[in-house]
Parts: structure tokens; sequence; C-alpha cells
């Protein structure tokens, strides 16, 4: 027991000292001769939150190797790796927040909102060319290759998702069509890279990339679920942007399936009228919420199954209390 | 004189079978599962204009050859190259319009107008990312690395100009800078790997690298000679732009740093009522954009010095053309 939680204890250091090493990559990378571009890129590292991604690239790569429990297992590939994921996933943060913007801007904005959605664009853009720049730095044309994929991939969700703006007939089907691309898509990816990296065998490599797509999958649903119902004072971000955006989610979709002709007229009118607490209490009363819970968690418990292709490990330990982490959070 | 004429001609062939060559690895690259996405795609393929990036690739390609005549020296790789720098300088166009609120291109509805910005923020993203798959698929690392380095520069020029967005005070200096990293880098990029691709010793390389580089850096002296000077219907584009988003050009800064007391004043009154018309008539009437002409022309010759590192041939004729036509051209 004690030895257990010594283990853990250990993991626990060895992730925290390989994020630094990520952290310190990424600052390294954007550090330009202007100024004014540093002074940008040193306000997108605030963004950095949970660093998921780089996370799910050190934990696997350790859960992959032969020695779980040694910091050396972490090669400084799966650092590179791990900086380029976040990198990306940032930048679409940032874009994000440039098609947030963009929304405010209809309502009247200033000059100001103007000006900063223009950098805004070029910053992540300019981040997007220093992922694959420093994924170049690797020296391996695959990783660069499948990042390429992954990325293509990520867009095309995003522009399938603009596609189906305002479209209240979307599917389930295409729902996680879409997140699995726009999401779960990097997260697996993450998860495979680690353990690719790592030289794990190729079903250890599958099982990993199943369980990151299960865990991004179950992400974004849980970020669905809060965008709907959370506390914007716990999540920390601006909630209720799918509903303004015309973003169909989880919970929306699943309110529709099961309303009666009565309850589906006054939910159309609700998202027509962009109306939140009305969703928010119809999706509660009529159990859509939980439901739209209740998929993250069998994703979560899939996720978790995959783990089972590792020996025991307080690695192992950590992926399953991660995983689990997505859905459980509050923020 | 028959010789020469048949060899232009056939140089002229080669150079347009190897850019349907290069359009057929754009349009495949872009193909989706997705039909929406597709359509966007179709759309921004009716951006290409003059292709130029591509073409210097080829025509570099050939001149550095051991034998500039022979389509064969043109490879597989040199297509690729070519595709990838187009792509990234689609993505660039696609991301302008939403910078510029541009309303046409190509004498056709930009994509920010036509299915707003959102949509055009992520086509910019789909396509850098397809342009840098697509340089993956070369597997040489150091052309993703060249490549990522150009486009952290690319998009480093676009923030100092974003920067220095209202700054009547910008100097040629910081033009020329912005400029360099903007435009010419690319260009310039472009005639280096047509050059290392075909084999060509340092010396052609680098050479070739500079033509590119003042090739570049009158083009775009042209373009913002354009935008002040031009005609809408000839250039085929919304024009005006950089006034009206507070881009100081060439123009500008050369009728500033010429003016006197009364004049300035004047000028910069102009500049803050966006007053296109009393503009041009000012930098036409102080010689301003006579000077930013000569500026464009005196590259343009810088450029083709550097030819003299080739031995003579159609080709090298025709880069010469392609570098005159670059300030003499009306659109």
């Amino acid at each position: 027991m004690i030895d257990s939680v010594a283990q853990h204890a250990a993991v626990a250091m060895i992730l925290q000292e390989c994020l630094e090493g990520v952290e310190h990559i990424f600052e390294r990378q954007l550090t330009s001769d202007f100024p004014a571009v540093n002074q940008l890129c040193r306000h997108v590292e605030r963004y950095r939150g949970k660093m998921l991604r780089p996370t799910l690239v050190v934990l696997c790569g350790l859960a992959a190797s032969d020695n779980p429990s040694d910091r050396r297992s972490v090669r400084d590939e799966h650092l590179t790796v791990a900086c380029v994921a976040e990198m990306i996933h940032m930048a679409t943060l940032v874009h994000d927040d440039v098609l947030d913007e963009a929304e405010t801007r209809r309502k009247g904005q200033t000059v100001n909102a103007l000006r900063g959605n223009e950098t805004a664009v070029m910053l992540g853009d300019y981040l997007i060319s220093n992922a694959f720049h420093v994924c170049s730095k690797v020296g391996d044309p695959s990783i660069n290759l499948q990042f390429g994929e992954v990325t293509n991939t990520l867009c095309e969700g995003e522009l399938i998702q603009l596609h189906h703006r305002d479209d209240t007939s979307l599917d389930e089907a295409t729902y996680f069509e879409i997140i699995r691309r726009k999401t779960a898509a990097l997260v697996g990816a993450c998860c495979r890279f680690g353990a690719t990296l790592s030289g794990a065998p190729d079903p250890v490599i599958r099982a990993l990339d199943r369980f990151g797509m299960a865990v991004g999958t179950a992400f974004q649903i849980q970020d669905d679920v809060l965008d709907l119902a959370g506390k914007e004072a716990v999540v920390g971000k601006s909630l209720g942007r799918d509903l303004q955006k015309g973003k169909m989610t989880l919970p929306l979709i699943l309110l529709l399936a099961h309303a009666g002709a009565a309850e589906r007229a006054f939910v159309l009118d609700a998202i027509a009228r962009r109306d939140d607490a009305a969703l928010r209490g119809a999706a509660e009363r009529s159990g859509a919420l939980d439901r739209a819970r209740q998929r993250a968690a069998a994703l979560v418990r899939d996720a978790c199954r995959e783990l089972d292709v590792l020996a025991p490990s307080a690695v192992r330990d950590l992926l399953h209390t991660l995983a689990e982490r997505t859905v459980s959070r509050e923020f």
C-alpha cells in the first residue's frame, strides 16, 4: 500500500517534470525577434489549462514503455510531439474565439474588437505554422504526415459543423462524426504517438488510440453538457455559446429525439429564440441532459476497458483516473 | 531565330503541362468525403490566378537542371512542392479576405462574403493543414522544416503589419521588412526549392533565392500601387482595402516622406478620412506613385541580374519576362 502511494507520487512527479519540458519547448518555439509577436504569444500561453493532450502523450508513452516508472522512458520526441498537439489545440482555441467574436460583432462591435479578430486569425495561423515547424524538427516524416492527417480531419469536423449550423434536424450519427473529427481524432493521436514513440507493439498502439478517441469524445460531450447546464463562474468561460452559434449539441439532439409534438414545438421555438434557460429546463426535466451524461460515462467505461492491454502500473491507474475525471469535471 | 521561337514554345508547353500536374495534385489533395467541404474547395480553386509560385518552382527547377528544355528535368517533387506553395498562398488569400473584409476576389465573391467569416477562417486552416500534409508526402524532413520556417516568417510579417495598423509614422525599413516576410520569403523559397530539387550547386540556389525575393518584393509593391491607383474592373478584386484597413503602403510612405508641412497635414487628414481619391491625386501629383513604381522596377532589374548565374536558355528568358511582367501588370 505504501509502495503504491509512493509509485503514484513518483509518476505524478515525472508527469509534472515532462509537462514543464513541454512548456519550455512551447515557449522557446514561439520566441520571435519581434516584441509585438512575443507579447501575443505570452498572452496565448495563459490559455493553457488542463494540458490534456500533452498529458496523454506522456502517460501513454510511459505506460507503453518497458519501464513505466522511469522518467527516461519519456523521450525528447514525446515532449516535442506533446508540444505540437498543444499548439494545434491552442490554435483551434484562438480561432474559435474569432468565431465567437464574429458573433459579438453582429450585435455591433467596436473597432477594437475588430482589430482583435484579425490579430486572432493571424495568431492562430502562426500557432499552426509553428506546430508544423516544431514537428518537422523531430525529423520523422511519418509523424508529420500523421499530424497533417489529424489536422485535416479536425478542420473537416469544424467545416461540417459550420455547414450544419442551425440545422435542428442534425442526427446523432452526424453529431458523433463531427466530434470524432474535431475533438477525438487529435486526442486519439496523442495516445497513439505516445505509445508509438515508446516502441509499443501494434495491439497496444491501437488500444491506446481507441482509448484516446473514446476519452476525447466523452470530453466533448461533457463540454456540450457544461455549455448548456454548467455554472459560468465554475467553468470559467462564456457559456451558452453553442446555442448562440446555432450548434446542435447532444443534449439538444436527445431532447428533440424523445420529445412529443408539443414539446418539440416548444424546443424548436426556444432554439430559434436562443432561449438558454428554457432549453436547460426542458433538457433537465426530460432527462436529455442525463442521457447525454450517461453516453459520456459509457464512453469512459469503454475507454478504461482498453487499458486492460497494459500491465498494471501506477501510470495505468492515472490514465483511469484521468478518463473518469473527463466526465466528472465541472469545468 | 526560328530555333529560339521553337525553344520558347517548347518551354511554354512544358510549363503548361507541369502547372496542370500541380492543379491535379491540388484537386486530389482537397477531395474530401464531405460534399460540403468539396464545394468550398472548388470555390477556392477559382481564386487561382497567375500561379506565380508554382510557375517559379517549375521554371527554376528547369533552369537549374542539366537539361532545361526537357520535361523530365521537372520531378514529381517539384510539382508537389509547387502545390504546397500555392496552397499556402491560397490560405493567406482566404484569411486576408477575412481580415480585409473583402467582398471580391478574382472577379468572384470571397468565401467570407459568401459563407461567413467562420467558414472562411476554417477553410483557410484546412488549406494550411493540407499544404503541410501534402508536403509531408515528399518524405524529406528538410522540406517540411523549411516550409515551416517560411510560414512562420509569413505570419510574423502579417502580425507586424497588423501591429502597425494606422501607424502613419511607419518607415520604409519596417515596410520592407514586413513585405519581405509576408510576400517575398515564400516567393524566394519557391525559386530555392525549384533549384534545390534539381540538384543545383549552392551559388545557383542562392542566386535564384535572391531572384525570388526581389521579384516577390516588387510584386507586393505593384500590388500596393494597384490598390491605390488601379481600376477595380481590371484588377478584379476589391481595391482601396489597404487604406480602409489602415495599412501604410509604399506610395503613402513616400508621399509623407517627401511632403512639406502643409501637404503632410493634408495627407494625414486624407488618411484619417480614408479618402482614397484625395490620396491617389496627391500621390500622383507629388510623384510618390512613380517613385514606388521605380522602386519596383529597380528590384526587377536586381532580380534579372541574378539570372546571369544561369546559362542562356529559353527558360532563363521566360524568367526574365516573368520578372518584368510583375511590375508592368495592371492586375
